[in-house]
C-alpha cells in the first residue's frame, strides 16, 4: 500500500483527499500558495509545502512538484481535479521518478484529451457519436463543406479543449465563417495548441456522464449515472445521481457505453465519460475526464463506494474492491457547488472574508467544503467556496432536503449562488424532474428571487455575532 | 397535515425537528430561555419566543407551553428527548386544549415510565423480562427476601427511575441494606415517587435497544437494533447501528420482540425498546423510552427513514410510509456524543466560549449539532454540543472514517469528548466488534491519552484566526 501521498492541488478537493488518506492511514502531504496559507487543506495535512508567492505558479510546475514529492519521501502524487489533473506530462514526470501518479497512465489521458483522437477511438469501438469531421479541420472550406454535409447547427470546438471552453455553437454558415479564426485563436491561447473539429450540435440535450473505475487486473466497472443538465455557460451548478430522467433499461444501456469506452481505451483508475442524450432518447459519446471530477461526491453517496480510496487502492496495484454485481445505488443525491458569485449581476465573482459560517447538518446532509468562520476567500482561484450534498430515498424528498439544507447553510460576507439554487428547487420542471441543458437559460425568471429573507438571515447573524462576542 | 409545530425543547434536538418541519413545509415554533438567547434552535425556527430568565423553568411549564402554542396558531408540540418528552402532563394538556402531542399518548407513556408496571405488561405479552420482584417492594425485609430468591447480584431501582439514574448495585445483603432507603431517598428527591423493585443484575451486559414506528392504524414496524453498550456509569457515549455483535436470526429475533412489546401496549408513534444481552445471548426486556432519542440518527443512516418526519406524519394521523418489507438496511453507522467535558479530569462539564469550530465533512459524515464559532456554551444544561455520525458499507471503514471524522471536528474553546473517542476507536477489541456494558470500566488506560497533537491543533487554529484577522 502507498503510504504517503503528495496532494497537487489546494482547497475542498485536497481536503477531499486528505480525509480519504487518513481514513487509509496514509501520510499527506499539503503544496500551496501564499494566498493559500490559510487554506483548510494546509492545516489539515500532515505536511505542508509553500510554493511561494505566485498563486497559480506553483500548482502547475510539474517539475517542482514532483520534486518535492521526491524530496519529502512520498510514493504518490493524487492532481485532483483543474490544474494538472490532465496534463499527461504529470503522469509521465511522476513515472520516470519512480513516483506512482494516482491516475491512468499518459499516453490515455493523451489520447482522451485530444478530442478528434478520443472520438476516432470511440467509433471504432462501436460508441455512437455525433456526427462531425472525421478529424482536425485544415481549413474554413473544409469546415464548411463538412458543416454543408452534417446539417446545421453545429458546434466548433478546440481538440484539446475541455470543461465547456474552447466552443462555440454556429448556426449556419455565416456564424461558422465568423467563429473559425476565432476558436482557433481561443484555442491557441487557452491550450497551446490550435486544432479544431467540428460536431453536429444536439439541440438543448441532457448531459449524461456515467462514473468508471477499472484496476490493472482488467477489472472495469460503472458506478451509475450522473445528471448534469442544470449547466450555466457550459459550467455545472447542479448535479444529480441517478438521473432522475432515465429508466433502469437506458441507465443499464449508458452504463454499458461507459465500461466499453473505458475498455477500449485500455483505462484504469476513475474516469467519467460523458455523453449527450437528445431528444430522441439517442446517447451521443460528448468526452472522458480522465481525473476525479467535482461530482464525484453523489456517486459515493448512492453507493456507498468512497472513490478516492478505490483511486488510491487501484494506483497501488491492489484489485477493485467491488465486482458489478456489488455495485448498489439506493435513493437520490444532488449536489449543489455553493459558488462565491453574485448570480443577479451576470454571476460576478464576490470575494472576500467569510465573516460567519454554519455548516449544514441533520439527515442526509454532506458537505465537502474549505471555509470557515473568518476564512480570506483569495481572488486568484475559482469561485467554489463549497459543496453541499443532499440524499434520500426518493426524489420528492431529496429536492425538499435540498431546499432546507440550502437554508440551513449559512455563509456572511460574500454573495453565493444559494438563493438562485432555491430558486430552481421550486420550479414545478425541476420538482417534476424534467429539464435540460436548456434549462436555465429558457428560465431567466429564476433570477428574478427576491434577497429580503436574506437580509434578514445577515441582520439576525450580525446581532447573534455582536450579542456572543459581548457576552465573553 | 399539520402547519405549524411547537418544540418544546431546546439545542440540537429542537434544531433537528424544525429541520424536518422546513422539509414538510410546515412552520416551526421555538421556546428558549434568556440563557439560550442565541441558541441555534432560536436562529433556525421560524418564529422564537422568550420563556424568562430562568434557564430551566420554562422548559419545564407544561401550562405555558401548551398555553404558547395555542396562542401562536399551532396545531401541534414536538417535545424532543429530554425535558417534558416522558411527562405524560404535557401530551394530556395538549389533548385537552386540541392540540396534537407529537409522541404516544398520555395513558402509554404513564404506564411505560412506571417500570414495574412496564415489567408486567411485557411478561403478560411474552416478552422475556430479568428475574425480579413481582412488583414494588414495600419493605427492606420483602427486598431481602425477593434477592435471595432471585440470587445476588441484584438491582435496585427507582419505579420511575430512567435514563440510568434511581439505579444501584447491590452485590450481597449488606449492600441491599445499604442502599435500600439511599434509592428510595434519590428516587423521591429526583421523580417525586418513592417506589422501588428489584431485578436480578446481568453482568456486563450488551445494550441493544431497538427503533420502533407504530401508527393509528395498526400498522408497527422496526428499525432494526442499536448497540449502546460503550456506556460511562449508564451514560451513552457511542450508538451504533446495526450492532456488530449479533447475527441475522438475533436481529430478527429483538425486532420481533420490540414489535410484540410495542403491539401489547398499543403503543404509536417513534419508539425503542431497550433490551439487555447476556452472555449466554439471552435478551431481557429493560424498559421502553416512549420518545425521540438521542441516537435516532444513526438508524435514520442506515435505513434512510427520517424518524422525525415518521412522527410527525404519525401525529397527523397518516399511515406510516413503509411496511416492515421496506425498511432495509445499509452498511453501518456510528454516533459519537461530543460532550463538553475532561474525560482526563472525571468527565467535569468544560462550559463556555467555542472560540473555533470546523465542523466535519466528506464522505459518509453527518453532524446535528447546535454550536457555532463564537457560540456560549451556557452550564445550565446537559454537555453534549453535538452529535458526530458517520457512514460506511463495512465495519472496518466505519471506525476509520470515525476516527478521520473526530480528528476532522474543529471545537477549540472548550474540552471536548473526542480525543477519548479516538482512543476507544483504536483499542483492538472496539475494533473487532466485542465490547459490553463493562467495556470502559475495564479500560481505564483508555483515558492515558496525549493532548499533545491537540494543543498543535489549537495552536495552529489560533495562528490561523490571528492570520485571518490581520488579513481583513
Amino acid at each position: 500500500m502507498l503510504r504517503k501521498i503528495l496532494i497537487a492541488n489546494r482547497g475542498e478537493i485536497a481536503v477531499r483527499v486528505i480525509r480519504a488518506c487518513a481514513e487509509m492511514g496514509i501520510r499527506s502531504v499539503a503544496i500551496y500558495s501564499e494566498a493559500d496559507r490559510h487554506s483548510l487543506h494546509v492545516k489539515k495535512a500532515d505536511e505542508a509545502y509553500s510554493l511561494g508567492s505566485d498563486p497559480l505558479a506553483g500548482y502547475l510546475n510539474v517539475h517542482n512538484i514532483v520534486n518535492l514529492a521526491v524530496m519529502t519521501g512520498c510514493d504518490a502524487v493524487h492532481p485532483g481535479y483543474g490544474f494538472l489533473s490532465e496534463n499527461p506530462e504529470l503522469a509521465l514526470t511522476c513515472a520516470r521518478r519512480g513516483i506512482t501518479f494516482i491516475g491512468p497512465n499518459a499516453e490515455v489521458i493523451a489520447r482522451m484529451g485530444d478530442k478528434t483522437a478520443a472520438r476516432q477511438a470511440m467509433q471504432k469501438a462501436g460508441v455512437p457519436v455525433t456526427p462531425g469531421s472525421p478529424g482536425n479541420l485544415n481549413s474554413l472550406d473544409e469546415a464548411l463543406a463538412c458543416a454543408a454535409e452534417i446539417g446545421y447547427p453545429v458546434m466548433l470546438k478546440a481538440t484539446s479543449g475541455g470543461g465547456g471552453r474552447g466552443i462555440r455553437r454556429c448556426d449556419d454558415p455565416a456564424a461558422l465563417r465568423h467563429n473559425y479564426e476565432r476558436v482557433i485563436s481561443e484555442a491557441t491561447k487557452a491550450f497551446g495548441r490550435a486544432e479544431v473539429f467540428l460536431e453536429k450540435c444536439v439541440v438543448n440535450p441532457k448531459h449524461i456522464e456515467v462514473q468508471v473505475l477499472a484496476d490493472h487486473h482488467g477489472h472495469c466497472i460503472h458506478l451509475f449515472e450522473r445528471d448534469c443538465s442544470i449547466q450555466r455557460r457550459n459550467q455545472k451548478l447542479i448535479e444529480i445521481a441517478p438521473s432522475p430522467q432515465l429508466d433502469d433499461a437506458q441507465r443499464q444501456y449508458v452504463g454499458g457505453l461507459a465500461v466499453l469506452a473505458a475498455r477500449s481505451v485500455g483505462y484504469t483508475n476513475a474516469g467519467t465519460v460523458e455523453f449527450l442524450l437528445d431528444s430522441d432518447g439517442r446517447f451521443y459519446f460528448m468526452e472522458m475526464n480522465t481525473r476525479i471530477q467535482v461530482e464525484h461526491t453523489i456517486t459515493e453517496t448512492i453507493t456507498g463506494v468512497d472513490l478516492v480510496e478505490e483511486q488510491i487502492r487501484v494506483a497501488a496495484g491492489l484489485p477493485l474492491r467491488y465486482r458489478q454485481d456489488q455495485i448498489q445505488r439506493r435513493g437520490f443525491a444532488i449536489q449543489f457547488r455553493v459558488n462565491a458569485e453574485d448570480p443577479k449581476n451576470n454571476f460576478l465573482p464576490s470575494f472576500g472574508r467569510i465573516s460567519r459560517y454554519y455548516a449544514p447538518g441533520g439527515p442526509g446532509v454532506r458537505t465537502d467544503g474549505a471555509i470557515y468562520t473568518g476564512y480570506h476567500v483569495p481572488p486568484y482561484y475559482d469561485s467554489m467556496l463549497a459543496k453541499l450534498i443532499v440524499w434520500a430515498l426518493e426524489w420528492d424528498d431529496v429536492v425538499s432536503r435540498g431546499h432546507r439544507a440550502l437554508r440551513d447553510m449559512g455563509v456572511y460576507g460574500v454573495k453565493t449562488t444559494i438563493p438562485f439554487y432555491q430558486e430552481i428547487l421550486r420550479h414545478p420542471d425541476f420538482r417534476a424532474a424534467n429539464f435540460d441543458t436548456g434549462f436555465l437559460e429558457s428560465h431567466p425568471e429564476l433570477l428574478n428571487y427576491s434577497t429580503k429573507r436574506r437580509r434578514e438571515d445577515i441582520a439576525s447573524a450580525l446581532a447573534a455575532a455582536i450579542a456572543a462576542h459581548a457576552g465573553l
